[in-house]
């Protein structure tokens, strides 16, 4: 399968340290070959010798909007429409509190209850911050389309199930909304840079999403804001950020802000942030989406179909369906085990890193630029040691430690 | 003086482009000796090697407190009371809305006229945002004691002022306002790493400022925020991100923030950018904020006392008073003069780099960590003969630059 994979030639553009299985690129990508570099290049020669020169002569000032484009790509965004800028939970807050200044006296914000909790926090912010009787509407992401209804300012959803990996359908979702004139609001932290996620031709109307999951910009990575095109005049990001604003150096006494989508930016960006995402775009540069998406969905089924022919009768339980489209699935799975914290502590003992989701999930995460399948194979062989040799039981394992 | 300098010291630690004299680190400070490698071993070791081990194995979860406690050594807080996060911008806004909420039905959020512009933008943000009737109230610096009433919610002061570089009374501003119930937020951003700021002496309720000026912590370093411990309980910000969780990886329904200082932070830190700021903060880990203040003094009021005596009736004209003791001015000075910005862009022609404030302010920023009284006598002679020889009227300088 490995040699036969299109994208096998992407391997070689990202460092992982020898003999180790990496299967939590969903939580942090890998580092490229040449993002040390990145940094360096940045910090001694930007910084260091242009020193306050390099905002024009490096051209940090136009970073937002440049590192935007590059990924805008992987999302299916023509220019002009994404932002990289602070954290997705602040970009989360802005978008909603600007869909509801946009929409009043619509204050329904519709939430999928398996949405990353800590999105759901962030319309609970909202709630606390504007004080104005809001609903926060909360279903399961099978009845999203029947929820909307013309009370619904704003829909929030993670696109892809931060726990099973299954994705809403976008389209379908986009569409109810428009009819019903609500705003449409996607994460994308674990579709980016791997699903062919299509935010213009899906009709969508606003995405976030993070830069240090699938997309491989380091830890803490900058995130990213979508405002399609046809809404930017009219949403007002609530954070008066001067970076946002149309004239930011001729320092007027009020804000006023700048057209297009430098209106969603806020405080001065993080340059050195932005330049090691930067370089990790121009890894996925000649990549595409599509691409991605199929060997994730190769990399997805054949690790189940090895979980369940290698480890049957261990307790092992996939949450979700076996089989799903690609596009369907996402580039994660999780499977309960009673002992799932033990098991993710030996396989990391194993050199073999997934990560734990509370109370008992065991997650996968296959990234589709540098995971080979021959890495699934060796992983499941691992897994299957640790289930049938018990080691998940070991005494060192017994207590949790705070991150996993 | 340099020889007398009891700072001079430490600019061995900081890496100038030889020839340059840089007089804009009220801007962006310099560099580190040690910042490449700084930002090399997060993302090549840390990262590269480490993976999400790195959460636990290199105390990244712990950074934004950690490095928050180095920084609060320099502005007077004791441990436990200042968090290195995400932008000026997002913590005045969060700072702002959590007075707000707290102190209502008070309804008055009372700015300085002479605020940096831009943070008198996120109080306008903030009243867009909540669309509840809050006045804001601006008045001049000199007026804020007089204008402190029961109407007053939260006073929002730069500390400093940006062009004239006179700081204002905080002790005095907080003793006023907590008389009368009103919370007081200073923005440290040209005074911290430069002054004496004694936030816990002097009763300051909270503060903001951005990490890449005096403390040179590399361009768009992430900002930080101080609350005093006697408040923390009681103020919520409004961005319920995951990281101010009470128990972030639990994942749990409902957003709980987390005791102390961590309920202000937001989304996933940056990294990188906290690992280069905790580098530049290392740089002044045996300096007293005394010392710097006292230097930060000498050379301002060297500076004046040169631009006077050897550049005399040239048209240049101080902002504000001659006469500053220690502590009443920052580490820096704005000369307006008709031909400000050809004189600027003229002086770094000459590899003298001061900035432009519209529309006719010309600012040198004096850092005192790796300034020496050499450079101001060298840049003033720099300065007579861009004035003598009339080098502002280039024609190259007609055109203005975006940023300067």
């Amino acid at each position: 399968m490995d040699a036969a994979d299109p994208l096998a030639r992407l391997r070689g553009r990202f460092s992982l340290p020898p003999g180790l299985i990496y299967l939590d690129g969903n939580s942090l990508g890998a580092r490229s070959n040449t993002a040390t570099e990145a940094a360096r290049r940045v910090v001694e020669e930007e910084w260091g010798r242009g020193l306050i020169r390099s905002w024009t002569q490096a051209d940090w000032i136009d970073a937002p909007v440049r590192v935007g484009d590059a990924l805008g790509r992987l999302i299916g965004a023509a220019e002009g429409q994404v932002l990289v800028t602070d954290s997705t939970t602040a970009n989360i807050f802005k978008l909603l509190v600007a869909a509801l200044n946009h929409q009043a006296p619509r204050g329904v914000v519709l939430l999928e209850g398996e949405n990353f909790p800590a999105d759901n926090y962030i319309a609970q912010g909202v709630e606390f911050a504007l004080a104005r009787g809001l609903e926060l509407r909360v279903v399961p992401g099978a009845q999203l389309v029947d929820a909307l209804d013309e009370s619904v300012a704003v829909l929030l959803a993670s696109h892809v199930n931060y726990r099973t990996g299954l994705s809403l359908d976008m389209a379908r979702i986009n569409r109810r909304a428009a009819e019903v004139g609500a705003l449409t609001l996607w994460d994308l932290a674990h579709s980016a840079g791997l699903l062919d996620v299509r935010l213009d031709a899906s009709g969508a109307d606003m995405a976030v999403g993070c830069g240090y999951k699938y997309l491989n910009g380091g830890p803490g990575a900058p995130a990213f804001l979508y405002v399609a095109e046809r809404h930017q005049a009219a949403l007002r990001s609530p954070l008066f950020g001067w970076m946002g604003h149309a004239r930011p150096f001729e320092f007027g006494a009020d804000y006023e802000p700048a057209p297009g989508i430098r209106r969603f930016a806020c405080g001065t960006p993080g340059v050195v942030g932005l330049a090691v995402l930067e370089d990790a775009l121009e890894q996925l540069a000649d990549v595409s989406p599509v691409d991605l998406q199929a060997k994730a969905s190769k990399l997805t089924r054949t690790f189940i179909e090895l979980v369940h022919s290698r480890c049957p009768d261990a307790g092992m339980t996939l949450l979700g369906p076996v089989e799903a489209a690609a596009g369907e699935r996402g580039g994660h799975v999780t499977f309960t085990h009673p002992e799932g914290y033990g098991i993710v502590q030996a396989l990391i003992a194993r050199e073999v890193i997934p990560d734990f989701r509370s109370p008992e999930g065991v997650r996968f995460g296959f990234a589709p630029a540098y995971l080979r399948f021959v890495d699934l194979w060796e992983a499941v062989e691992h897994l299957r040691s640790v289930l049938a040799g018990r080691e998940y039981a070991d005494a060192r394992y017994r207590e949790r430690a705070r991150v996993t």
